[in-house]
């Protein structure tokens, strides 16, 4: 299974994409979408056609995007949400189903914890793509997302499993 | 000219569609693209289609779309992001500008005040488009935003020429 994960963002939106059999997760790609000039109108078709380009490129089977974080800053959240439309739109575009997950259960899915610092989690997304050159921050936030997804698509499978074996 | 108006929402899209020739300005259409069920992506993908229909069917030449009102609730300024960011997406798919305006711009140049009632704008609009039949109250402001384009497009075709005049 190929999953993409997507770190949403306006000037920065990160994406991370990786190849789960079984147990064993290699890495496939990572990288940054960027959008730091022009109307807003043409930042946000700028990110879907660079998000649309990964989709073409790396033909992912399922994709989830990080749940954005809602702070008390209006004007942020508000520009957060249009980033977000896109991360969205793009995979379902293309077919596929889109997870999203809360920014604590993608910590806990990788680091254990929900409330682990962003270097932790760098930490372990290294640690289980060994050898892997990460673009920046978001793509690696981008490829935590990822293997949260997995973790989780792997445990529905597992319980989906155990559930078939029982009856 | 042909304008667009969009008054973005998750949940109903209210788009109209108006013609300028002049000071004369006539309706073309207006509805409103729904979006109540699925995932939020197949919600979104859904609002992507359908307001792309709309650009298909009436091929106008400007687009413009209702800043969102920035409330105190989080959760809904991100979840009208989120739809916010495929009105903007759309019309610049299809090669568009796309004029953004604040809604007491909206209501300044369709009223003439910017704190006036949702009825008052409703009746404005209907007055300057005598005989319209509207789909909804989401229809309405769609067609003030529209309104609103074509007043600050006039206005800014006008300076243009009264510059040229005088150089």
């Amino acid at each position: 299974m190929r999953v993409l994960g997507v770190d949403p963002g306006l000037r920065n939106m990160g994406w991370g994409v990786i190849d789960v059999k079984g147990s064993r997760i290699t890495h496939v790609g990572n990288g940054i979408c960027h959008s730091s000039s022009g109307t807003l109108a043409d930042r946000l078709l700028s990110l879907h056609r660079q998000l649309t380009d990964v989709i073409t490129q790396f033909s992912p089977e399922t994709a989830a995007v990080e749940q954005t974080f809602v702070n008390k800053d209006a004007v942020a959240t508000l520009k957060l949400g249009q980033a977000r439309g896109i991360a969205l739109l793009v995979p379902a575009q293309a077919g596929l189903e889109v997870g999203e997950y809360a920014p604590n259960a993608v910590k806990k899915a990788v680091v254990g914890v929900g409330h682990a610092a962003k270097a932790q989690v760098d930490h372990m997304v290294r640690l289980q793509l060994p050898g892997v050159n990460i673009a920046g921050p978001d793509a690696a936030d981008a490829l935590a997302v990822a293997l949260c997804h997995a973790h989780y698509a792997q445990s529905a499978g597992r319980l989906a499993a155990a559930v078939k074996a029982a009856t």
